[in-house]
């Protein structure tokens, strides 16, 4: 149930030596083929790391023979300088498999503004060259964590007899724009770049863009798929869409469930909108308001901290005809006080935030977490 | 140094039993003229409270005799019978005073979302009336405060001879639309009411428009002018506009520094933009940021996070020539690492973030605070 799962992948995951920690912090994914499809999306971030504004030139092409991951370091705003470290990691790459760097997509990880060790991160390289192995998805998986708790893997096999498997990391900084932090999804299924392509950016925007744990976006995220075509099985385009989009909502809840410091994971859907991206608009500025998340921290279902964050958007709808319910009860109705806030339990993990405008029939849901003493603790104590 | 330092006014501060910790709770301010000019601002929040409607209506007038306000309760979120239950307290407040309701601005502060014991604050009215006195601007600001820790007044005197004072109140939700919190500013200048609208908005403009403690905007923000023109001066417009904004600037600090679970003051200065409200854009997005305020709380000058923050703006600037310096230290030249970073001192709790966009020659300043321990706590545990 990994990046391995769909026929023609080999990955691995080892230890260069970049994390002073001693964890795995390369991985490797390969594409044997026969097909070498690939499609990509990355943060809507203006200020993009090298390895972003490497891999979105070399996805001109359409194909991608292999994707090499490094955590321990995100190689942004590192100048010329960490550009040129990218484009060797990838020349590197290229080398030890016998490709050109322009088949190599490089996706790094981990603190801002620090330049990589090239002395360690080059060799290896050459340990994950060796290492790739059919099996070894989930050791990719774990190779790119940085504060993440678990390694997040997925697989889903279609009864067509075709595979979509993947791997992501991400645990702060969990706002995308485009996409979320590192993500490789692969397949078996024989698919043409452009249905690879529309795929990949459906089922980026109903899973890993309604993520926002923080509001804070990367630098970094990266969406790769790439294709094998091993599986022989031509995907009908509407199967395939539904189960990659599947497959990114597994992966999108394991990032929002190990998210630093959450104690709550938190479904905010709005229904009654005039369009959908309305309904995405107020959810979004819901889960990112510190208020409403200290709140939930609290478990404390404070209605009158939704409603106020809801009055900010500029959705159209009418503000004194608003519900709201949480976890199943309304406790706001038409703008005001409810039914009784005391029935309201909050106590477990998962809370669920619905948002009636009743201004229309559009709907979205964003996935958010609380903030928590244990989110400024990590993210105050994180870099120094 | 109140409300009631200029000349023609008079106020008081009294407990009505609105707080359960039994503290002050209602103020009431009166201009006894000869002038009866007012100005106001209010909430960008879509989601007003009663009273905040109450008073846009009455402001329409351009005058005002008085203005009630209490604590204890928001008066938000409560629906047709909370506002029935604001213009219940401005006939009280005429009846006490012999004026109209139409004459009397209402302001209310504290939880959303419930009704206010009105048995307890029509009786607290009269009793704000009985205590009216010319040196009650200290009561009032004590009475209006929620999570304060500190009561807030300021006056400038002019060698002209008239003077501006004023109180305010404001702890948390601290991102104001148009103006913030509970505020009323006084001054005996013999001013009309167009250039008291106009000093106003500039005032605001410039200074509680541009404090942004959490990010969160009240449903209840209210900033309201009253001339007497007891001075018998009348003002020279620049003069008056330029002391009513440091004015406000002073309140906007005292605001800023007693901020909720807060232990840093920090200014974002954005220059180099092709525009004022692209400066503004970009140092709001900086100060919104969680994980920039929670590395401020761990006193880490983590420019990285504050280079991801200004490259989520929509204001045009070219990503890799920005520069950004913490506390007087250029740690990012060209948006790469610049200066050491040890060079920065955050030991103290005022902080100066300094970004250069390169593009322009607007600038603006954001003042916001951290992301604290503390702010969590408070706001976890607050209406529960």
């Amino acid at each position: 149930m990994t990046v391995t799962s769909p026929k023609g992948f080999r990955a691995s995951g080892v230890t260069a030596g970049l994390k002073p920690s001693g964890k795995p912090d390369m991985a490797l994914v390969v594409n044997d083929g026969p097909l070498q499809v690939a499609a990509g999306r990355f943060t809507g971030n203006r200020v993009k790391a090298a390895p972003v504004k490497w891999s979105q030139q070399v996805l001109t092409t359409g194909a991608l023979k292999a994707v090499i991951l490094n955590s321990g370091g995100a190689n942004a705003c590192t100048g010329p300088e960490g550009f040129q470290d990218t484009h060797a990691t990838a020349e590197k790459t290229a080398e030890v498999l016998g490709c050109g760097a322009v088949e190599v997509a490089v996706c790094s990880t981990g603190l801002i503004g620090e330049r990589l060790p090239m002395d360690k991160l080059l060799p290896g390289v050459e340990a994950a060259a060796k290492a790739l192995a059919a099996d070894g998805g989930e050791q990719a998986a774990t190779a790119i964590m940085t504060t993440d708790t678990v390694a997040k893997n997925a697989a889903i096999t279609s009864p067509a007899g075709w595979t979509v498997g993947g791997i992501a990391k991400g645990a702060g900084m969990l706002a995308p724009g485009l996409a979320t932090m590192l993500v490789v999804l692969t397949t078996d299924a024989v698919v043409g770049q452009p249905l690879a392509d529309a795929a990949l950016g459906t089922a980026c925007r109903y899973s890993l863009d309604r993520l926002d744990s923080d509001g804070s976006m990367s630098t970094n995220d990266t969406v790769l798929l790439l294709a094998s075509g091993a599986s022989g099985v031509e995907a009908a385009a509407d199967e395939f869409i539904a189960a990659l989009t599947d497959l990114c909502k597994d992966l999108a809840h394991q990032l929002l469930s190990d998210a630093e410091g959450s104690t709550k994971d938190v479904a905010i859907t709005v229904s009654g909108a005039a369009s959908e991206d309305d309904a995405v608009e107020v959810a979004r500025i819901v889960a990112r308001d510190s208020l409403v998340k200290t709140a939930l921290f609290g478990s404390d279902p404070n209605w009158g901290r939704i409603l106020a964050a809801v009055g900010t958007a500029k959705a159209p709808f009418d503000a004194d005809a608003v519900d709201v319910a949480v976890n199943g009860v309304w406790i706001c109705k038409a703008g005001a006080a409810g039914e009784p806030r005391d029935l309201v339990d909050l106590k477990g993990r998962d809370v669920a935030i619905d948002i009636e405008l009743h201004h229309g029939a559009a709907s979205a849901t964003i996935w958010t977490n609380d903030l928590s003493h244990d989110y400024v603790h990590e993210n105050s104590a994180y870099s120094t």
